[in-house]
């Protein structure tokens, strides 16, 4: 294919990661380096920043400021959740698009998101063909709900399973401090798939985790719960129960719903916003157990913007995706998110780069394959372990100022056309 | 002195930290080590166990694993929060205790806690001295709550601090991730004393942190706190707060207990049981100044036990603290704590033991001065980052599995005397 020669856009959308700022500047630096790109933009908070005028002029960040996003958690160009209309019902937003992809000259377009970002690349990348203006456009992934189609897995992910496996290993302890009885319920990240929540069996497999994981895959039965939680309590005074924040009973309501008659958000995706089941849960349990000594812990925001411990896979693979999605852009490919590749023969693992096609991937979700949940379904199969502990390998070596991390502070200056 | 022959008795009791067990360790491994120590015991559930003649003989353990407790966070031995009678009322337990100490030899006793803990190892120590029983009794102190009189700090507070900055940090980017606004509540740790809470103000100095500080030492204004809030908020569009979970109003009601209608429990020293404070305020500013968007975030037990974020200094303070107890008790010295004398001349820190009176020290709580809190009393003052902030400092190199943290395991092989 042709050289094609023009500016680039890197942006960010959705929920963020420990380690989507790496991906980020692994795009970045290999856009910086290369000799089609002409310039580096950044949107602010995504496809808003595209839409708005307001893209961070890259070219002018330190470099070595720069580099600190490798260790920097959260949307350092900002995000947002906003979802592009159907073109084929309202194409204003794609028209605005392609007025401010000519403005500045941008040919290469890379976004930085999950499910809904992938969409949305789709989209603007057919909109753009349509309209003939070339333009080449690569998703790069990133969810720490690691439900992206195709690919082995997720950037992000990794990083919280390694933050959710230590911080259950931390509290099985804490647990056990006191020689009284108490049930613990962690609540954990993941609307429809339980990927975040099925770390929480890495701790067990160290034999220092939760005794029982619900993910949402399966219809949460509160009888058999409470039966599950009655026996493991009765027979050792101590359990500890990991569930995802979106397990639902046989008929899709929510558990989190049980115990609160506040109505539930709902954000722009119309995704409902959960939260408090953990000590719905917490508080069933002492209800109907009896037992004396509840918690319920919610490990909240933390779970996804824990850069301190990070897995150093991912901020590698992070990275790396980044990379490779401007490098296949430069090299004449479009239309792909930059996935993984992985193998795990005899416990050696290998991940390499695989391009997969957007609209293979976009709004496709994957979940916890079933054969990977125990029968009882409370719990994982050494399947999963086999698949999730060499993720969550690897200790970051972000820098530290008096003992605290030393975050990126970009610049972000406001490009001029 | 004249040389003491006889076993020693280490014991945990209270709260547990991320580095309890380093001190314990520093206490067992000088201990093994010593020659007029004839044996090392670990108290199952701290005094509980010495009551219930429940020891784990220290000798039969594997030393590789003993090492393991410097970096495992928790009570290794167990904890309780058993509260000695007076034993002018009643010296039932002490007589029990006197009884243990000489089945086992026992002449040297070392405990290891807070406030509650030396208010028990100084009537432990009178009431030997009473009966006759030579006896030599040190605290090593330890609390999160940093609140025990005489000592600089505490160990166990820096690593606590150190994890609540780093989550500030981390929870500040993860805040600027859209552009819509947003008002954060943060629930810490601290009944009386603010000493944790207070550590959000380090992510504050490193110029991503809390915008607001409450701490229990000032009674909590609720409209000055709704003013704070709404002027952060419009002028910024985010407003981060951070509170100590037992800030209380000038009639000394917890803020806590504003919201909800659960009656709450009480410990068995009759503290309250303090909890869900972040989504009770969460409510009351969405309620009140019609933020559309907020989060409670409640720290919970991670701050207490997080030990992939601990602070070196603390570890390595932690550890010196049980090695000087038993160093100390050995020479000939009773009836102390093995606290900490610190210098941060000219922005150098430095640590050295001090040993402290057990009776000055017990039952004594040391609050953040007043001075160090700001006029507004929303924050903190430069002389409590100048404190606080060499506490944090140094990396642990705690093992690791597989990318998760390797704990110690220990054989608790019950003693037979």
């Amino acid at each position: 294919m042709s050289e094609l020669k023009g500016a680039c856009i890197v942006g960010q959308s959705g929920g963020p990661t420990s380690v989507i700022n790496a991906s980020v500047l692994g795009a970045m630096q290999t856009a910086l380096k290369s000799d089609c790109i002409t310039r580096v933009y950044g949107a602010a908070h995504g496809i808003r920043g595209v839409l708005d005028d307001v893209l961070y002029d890259i070219n002018q960040e330190d470099p070595k400021e720069l580099d600190l996003l490798r260790y920097t958690p959260s949307s350092a160009l900002g995000s947002c959740r906003y979802k592009l209309a159907d073109p084929d019902v309202d194409d204003t937003d794609y028209k605005r698009i392609l007025e401010i992809f000519k403005k500045y000259d941008v040919r290469y377009f890379f976004y930085n998101g999950g499910n809904d970002s992938m969409d949305t690349c789709n989209k603007i990348s057919k909109f753009m063909m349509k309209s003939g203006y070339e333009c080449r456009v690569m998703g790069i992934p990133k969810t720490i709900d690691n439900d992206l189609f195709g690919t082995d897995h997720c950037p992000g992910y990794a990083s919280a399973a390694k933050y959710i496996a230590t911080s259950c290993m931390e509290l099985y302890h804490d647990a056990r401090v006191y020689d009284t009885g108490m049930v613990t319920v962690l609540e954990i990240m993941g609307r429809h798939a339980g990927w975040l929540a099925a770390s929480a069996a890495l701790a067990t497999h160290m034999g220092q985790g939760p005794d029982l994981i619900y993910l949402p895959e399966i219809a949460f039965d509160m009888d058999k719960f409470l039966a599950d939680v009655d026996r493991i309590y009765k027979s050792t005074g101590k359990c500890i129960v990991a569930v995802s924040e979106g397990i639902h009973d046989k008929d899709g309501k929510f558990i989190s719903e049980y115990g609160s008659s506040t109505a539930k958000q709902k954000d722009s995706f119309g995704h409902a916003q959960l939260g408090g089941l953990a000590s719905t849960l917490a508080n069933i349990v002492q209800d109907k157990l009896g037992v004396t000594k509840v918690r319920g812990i919610e490990f909240s925001l933390l779970q996804r913007c824990a850069a301190h411990c990070a897995s150093k896979n991912d901020i590698d693979e992070s990275y790396a995706s980044g990379k490779a999605a401007v490098e296949a852009a430069v090299s004449g490919k479009t239309d792909f998110m930059a996935g993984f590749k992985c193998t795990r023969d005899g416990g050696k693992y290998t991940c390499e780069i695989e391009l997969l096609p957007l609209d293979k991937v976009a709004n496709t979700e994957k979940k916890v394959p079933l054969e990977w949940i125990n029968k009882d379904g409370n719990g994982l199969t050494e399947e999963f372990i086999n698949y999730a502990l060499p993720l969550v390998n690897g200790e970051t070596d972000a820098p530290k100022e008096f003992g605290l991390p030393r975050f990126a502070k970009l610049k972000k200056i406001v490009a001029k056309a």
